[in-house]
């Protein structure tokens, strides 16, 4: 399995890097793709970090998953990348793959009329900017290939969530119990 | 307030990011400091992070606490160091200052004599590496001005414990809000 999550400047770090640390602890292949026209970014509170790779030399035709952190300005900023856009369409729609996008990051697939109809959720500030989603004010929504996170607090389950739909229940359970994660 | 996060290269990267994150959200300053002999840090999930400063460049007498983040190997790491042990045997001992630490790297205050005799706990596997100390088994545990973690998934918790008592409760309280955080 692979997944590909997407770094803009201004990316909540932690929506980001959690995700990627367990999906890696769980085996999935994990790109982390920068939308900027350089691989260091610069997160919301300050952290630089240094992407994988720049997002237009990703394969994204052998990934299964395709990860969209937040933050207010990280979410701009992807909203400007013709690839996110892209991606986001073919991701939403094609059979077999999945899209997943947190806190402020699900108003961007929203904008664009992808979750028109879903149940979603997404961090309370861009409830607004949600078009015709079914909002259901949870930590974490699934519908279908679409998955959703309310925001940072709630970024371990958004990334269980994805584990058990890309690998099992049980990896996701064995790693909860790695990290003594109790809740 | 000031807090110093040490990094070296096989650090958990969000035991300490998550860690970074929050105390910056509550308005304290947080710098993270590098052990190794260069500024870019490799975490455990292979996750390169720019630190802000070398650990020797640090004013550490205007700071009020140290973080150590776990990882087997950032653990060791920061062992070499001899700035780490320096300032985990100042912090524990001065008044007003605060020593934290997650994961395995509690082992490195208790194999210096630091826990002996305190409430304290670490990840399951290095409970058989903190010499003297109180293991409570908890997620967070807090013996006066040492402020222990268990592991990952208890990172939230650990860094709430650390504004609770560098800031506010309420302060904890308002950034949990803010972030979704339910528990």
């Amino acid at each position: 399995m692979k997944a590909v999550v997407f770094l803009a400047d201004g990316f909540e770090e932690c929506e980001a890097l959690i995700t990627v640390d367990i999906l890696r602890r769980a085996g999935v292949e994990t790109v982390m793709a920068s939308v900027m026209d350089r691989r260091q970014v610069e997160s919301s509170r300050n952290i630089k970090v240094i992407a994988d790779a720049m997002a237009s030399d990703v394969d994204f035709d052998s990934a299964d998953l395709i990860v969209l952190p937040g933050g207010r300005l990280g979410t701009e900023n992807m909203a400007k990348s013709s690839i996110v856009a892209e991606k986001c369409r073919e991701f939403a729609q094609a059979g077999g793959k999945y899209l997943a996008a947190i806190c402020a990051a699900p108003s961007l697939p929203a904008s664009m009329g992808l979750l028109e109809g879903k149940k979603a959720t997404c961090h309370p500030d861009f409830e607004g900017h949600m078009a015709g989603a079914a909002l259901t004010g949870t930590g974490v929504a699934v519908d279908g290939n679409i998955i959703t996170g309310q925001g940072l607090g709630a970024t371990f389950d958004f990334a269980f969530q994805l584990v058990s739909m890309l690998v099992s229940e049980e990896c996701a359970e064995q790693i909860k119990k790695a990290i003594c994660y109790k809740k």
